[in-house]
């Protein structure tokens, strides 16, 4: 019997029209997928094919942890089928995929990767701004709040770039970013929130470092959801002013 | 007559393929293609309605120079037509898209976005590997080598962020990008050059950061191209040897 293999495949921010057309390509074929909770449910209408395993980990739920979904993929690809695992975002951003790709390669599985939008790009859309902005944010930072030890990372490094911030996870980190920031950037740097972008749950806040903690406290916005920090920002606070709470 | 609109439109790293279902949905009905050099040609054949207007800025030529660009999408949107400006990647990345939204905006011309897979993802899949890494590198900065004023950007604080360094434009600079990481780096910092990701030309090289500049000078690798270095980059390197040159 012939090996299968992997394909990691990313499904993007939300909205199922932001797939590339390789990955509805990929789908129309899949034998199996192992689909995250942060995706789309309707992605199966795009996989008519493929059986379907419901893979999330929920926070805090360790019904379906790492290692079972890669020996999951591993099987069925053993098994001589197209195992599709689907991420949200990009799987190459902060999915774990390192591990994945590892473990399937050392199990002689081939392993395709399809790229997707990650979530602070459609944040940035939402937004209506660039992420980056010549002469004021020569480039990006994408990071994640939570480190594996429970710690953060390195504010103060970070904001010394001054690169465009886009902060995952960080939603119950706020007081943390916030103060870690503000030991290099200004009170008035530009803050936004996007919640849920490129969804019809799609909200945003438009804000200051210095009042972006206590504008999320009285919003109602929740994770997932990206915060974006710099001098970019300013270019979606000009757009919109109808919710920019400018500090005092 | 009713005003046109403007969509800037992000056409990912090469591979028509990786236009987003939104992006095909889009071209299909466009009036006006405003064409950047870096972008397939073949994407005009899904565009069959529009008229295709090249307006690419090569290197040092500057025949169609940005301002000329925003007026044409601006002439074209205010005679009703449907523009699509597209450019390679994401347009919010480094396609100076924050200007062309301002000043399409200013007059009154509605802008929608549509993302894009950008050239340094479609980098880390060909080399197989994650942007970010568990316990090593929690984030990832994308930055350009060339600032507007002609200076660079701050290698050392980029280097302190401990995120991996996704680098554009950097093919012409790389004596002063090294230089600028080595004062923080090791010299056994994993770095990989990926040229023409996702496209026929696609060509890599792994290597480490002590040995970029001497490695791309005796290859045959040349601009566009993404440099990549940091930690998440040894996962390229474990997976395939065959080019690896360590640093003595």
């Amino acid at each position: 019997m012939t090996i299968g293999k992997v394909t990691l495949l990313s499904a993007g921010p939300g909205d199922l029209d932001l797939l590339t057309i390789k990955a509805a390509k990929v789908l129309a074929t899949a034998d199996v997928l192992l689909l995250d909770d942060l995706v789309d449910k309707d992605i199966v209408t795009m996989a008519p094919k493929a059986r379907v395993v419901h893979v999330g980990k929920r926070g805090g739920c360790k019904s379906t942890p790492q290692d079972f979904i890669q020996r999951l993929a591993k099987r069925y690809a053993l098994q001589g089928q197209h195992v599709v695992r689907v991420k949200g975002g990009d799987a190459l951003m902060f999915g774990r995929a390192g591990e994945e790709i590892a473990c399937l390669r050392a199990a002689g599985i081939a392993v395709d990767i399809i790229n997707g939008i990650s979530a602070g790009f459609a944040a940035a859309t939402s937004l209506g701004m660039s992420l980056t902005l010549r002469g004021s944010a020569q480039g990006v930072t994408f990071v994640t709040a939570h480190m594996q030890d429970g710690s953060g990372p390195n504010w103060p490094a970070l904001a010394a770039t001054e690169t465009t911030l886009v902060i995952y996870m960080g939603m119950s980190r706020i007081n943390e970013i916030v103060s870690g920031l503000l030991s290099s950037l200004p009170t008035d740097t530009p803050a936004a929130v996007v919640q849920g972008a490129s969804t019809t749950a799609e909200h945003s806040l438009l804000t200051t470092l210095a009042r972006l903690e206590q504008d999320v406290a009285q919003s109602q916005l929740a994770s997932p959801a990206v915060i974006l920090v710099g001098r970019a920002v300013a270019a979606a606070i000009r757009r919109d002013c109808s919710n920019i709470q400018l500090a005092a």
